[in-house]
């Protein structure tokens, strides 16, 4: 399959990402950006700040694709060689910018800070490349082109990295790109991707419209359709031909679609109802709370959280009776489900969603072992609590707790509606 | 620089990579453990799920290097190819391996699941390769040798890669790194990456020593020292001499080193006096509990937190009076500061911290705008109450803000101790 001659590839430049100390995240998004255009990149590539590897990955990239985009190695400091490199290799000398330069005094000054003098040398940039103007950080972009081929230089700082994507790359990119290529995922999560397989059935009906592949992380399994068609209508119809085969297996484990989240779909379900909820977290720790308010516009919804790690504030927030702890233990289902109810009266909430669990890697017993969680949901229709084992460690326990809740209330939300 | 004859590439497959819907964590920790052990990773590809892609890469890469480590492609599904091609590769049969086969129940039974049919694919496994026994899924790693060269294949879900690189892996490459390298990091947040070299001054009297880096991210600056040297004793000399100089100059910056966080070295403080905290997060909405509960054994020092995201919950859970928010706005000085008092006085903690902020994209005006975020920190010293103002998107103002908090908390805690 190749839905356009032109192609991509992306060179990423820093010790810090060959020596592992930060992860390179750029790649990934350039990547998906550029793949919604229709345009394939076909290779990504992590080198060091090594004036002779950037130099020889960049000869060969241009060997092989219509375009290379850097990213990395144009900060202020001593270790920040890839403008030097690409002079060297386009035989460019260094000129003085003063646009850059007024944009990083703007840049300070709206922080209330004098410019420092080092930052002064980004506004050094080579005579033959077109500039990229960078309003997120000091460091501008840079285009280069030589025989038809565009060589784009961007900052290493994610932010900074998509900003020029955005404003310059892609802007050009997307006259290239076929758009013949589109794809769609379909989020899960509850269910194991094997499991979710043997619910699914055979991959060829799905085949004789799209691609699949399925995607397994600790939050749930993501399948994903590839179309190719001549135009968007006929992707589109392709796509929404294999979702609809799909929901009629598996239709209440999806419980997203691309760009969509589980707490963003939850928060469209309260607004929609005009619902309200808070939630009462043990060993979530607030992480629940923390992704339901990452959505712009849940305070309309999301009248609170109560992080009651000790067992007297789950006395004194909610109302959990000492002697009730006692006798079941603060996780147990009896708790879970007082909890839920507890800060639904106490905030006044339509529902609560209470979790209490062992987080691990201490606190484990045989009959209560580390990654044992209640979680329960409460409104109108009475509190539902379910049991969870989780077998990763004290974070991913955590998250796959957090995960397991939002899930838990996204179907009794669904039932209720 | 060459510390060791040995080198190693990262050769990550998967089609989620190369079009950007899953980032590469794998390649980032293996590296950075390989690193540790003096071992230079000196490379990072990824291509597809492509029999041509894959080949070519594995070629070039054993004609680089000592040892390939490859990742992904290892699941159960169709479009996992990898033990495929690694068997055309070496010419290999594919055999049915009983201990995987057994070990692929025990999994399943462990979470009182009937093992799928579709999983027991995985039990059949290259007849020329050593086997890579995985506790954490059913996909078992593979080991092949030639011509003195080893390649390494992994499963792509990151907890089982690390499972597998820790148990497999590391034990035989440590035998054959120098540990000539030694990395510290110095984490600091709080101070822009280019005023923090005007405090830092000249880099030459660090070079010294040791070779530096300094990696800014949106939660602070890093510093990163390398030393070389002959054994361990005479890095560690090179970086204590280097750290003791960078301390001199920006010692109340350094919040961490290493692997170190800021929430964990705020346990640490916490359990060292014996005291206690809570927290009440407005625009956070549960970050700094979720980061605070990350810590193995916060719950002796961690009481609780509050998420008051309405006003009606600043005022019943805190005791801010509504006359006051009214007056001042949530987003003030004066409802931070109650808001800390107000956590601690209702818990009985040593410590309160509060944080309350516009996160965005709405809810700015010209006088408050988004990014705007008053954290106060209170104690037996009284409260101390700072404004911020971050120019990121939503999620990125929490996590600044989150940071930012915790930071302030630590600077007052090291003045009470």
């Amino acid at each position: 399959m190749k839905p356009s001659p032109y192609q991509v590839e992306i060179l990423t430049i820093g010790n810090e990402i060959i020596t592992g100390l930060v992860a390179d995240t750029n790649s990934g998004v350039i990547t998906r950006r550029l793949d919604n255009l229709g345009i394939p990149v076909t290779r990504h590539v992590s080198v060091g700040d090594d004036e002779a590897a950037i130099t020889e990955a960049l000869k060969q990239a241009l060997a092989r694709v219509d375009c290379v985009i850097l990213t990395g190695g144009l900060g202020p400091t001593h270790d920040d060689i890839t403008k030097k490199v690409l002079c060297r290799f386009f035989d460019s000398g260094l000129v003085t910018n003063n646009e850059v330069k007024s944009r990083i005094d703007i840049i300070f000054q709206s922080r209330g800070r004098e410019t420092p003098q080092a930052s002064y040398i980004q506004a050094e940039v080579p005579e033959k490349a077109a500039i990229l103007y960078n309003t997120q950080g000091t460091a501008p972009g840079l285009l280069f082109e030589i025989n038809g081929k565009r060589i784009y230089s961007l900052p290493g700082v994610p932010l900074e990295a998509e900003h020029l994507l955005e404003t310059y790359v892609v802007p050009h990119l997307e006259t290239l790109g076929a758009v013949k290529v589109k794809h769609r995922i379909l989020k899960t999560t509850g269910i194991p991707e094997s499991a979710l397989w043997e619910e699914i059935g055979p991959v060829a009906p799905f085949e004789e419209h799209v691609k699949v592949a399925s995607l397994p992380s600790l939050l749930g399994v993501r399948i994903r359709f590839t179309a190719t068609g001549k135009n968007l209508k006929e992707t589109t119809a392709k796509l929404d031909a294999a979702e609809k085969l799909l929901r009629q297996k598996i239709d209440h484990h999806i419980f997203a679609i691309d760009d969509e989240t589980l707490e963003g779909n939850i928060g469209k379900l309260l607004v929609k109802n005009n619902w309200t909820l808070a939630v009462a977290e043990s060993c979530t720790g607030g992480l629940i709370g923390h992704r339901l308010t990452n959505i712009s516009g849940s305070s309309a919804y999301f009248l609170e959280g109560a992080v009651t790690y000790s067992n007297e504030a789950k006395q004194m927030r909610l109302g959990v009776d000492p002697a009730w702890i006692e006798a079941h233990g603060a996780v147990s289902e009896e708790v879970a489900t007082v909890m839920a109810e507890g800060i639904r009266q106490k905030s006044g909430s339509d529902f609560g969603l209470a979790v209490t669990g062992i987080a691990g890697p201490t606190g484990g017993t045989p009959s209560k072992p580390v990654g044992l969680t209640y979680i329960a949901v409460t409104g109108t229709r009475g509190t539902y609590c379910e049991k969870f084992r989780f077998h990763q460690d004290r974070v991913r326990n955590k998250e796959r707790a957090a995960q397991a809740a939002l899930n838990l209330l996204r179907l009794y939300l669904l039932d209720e509606s």
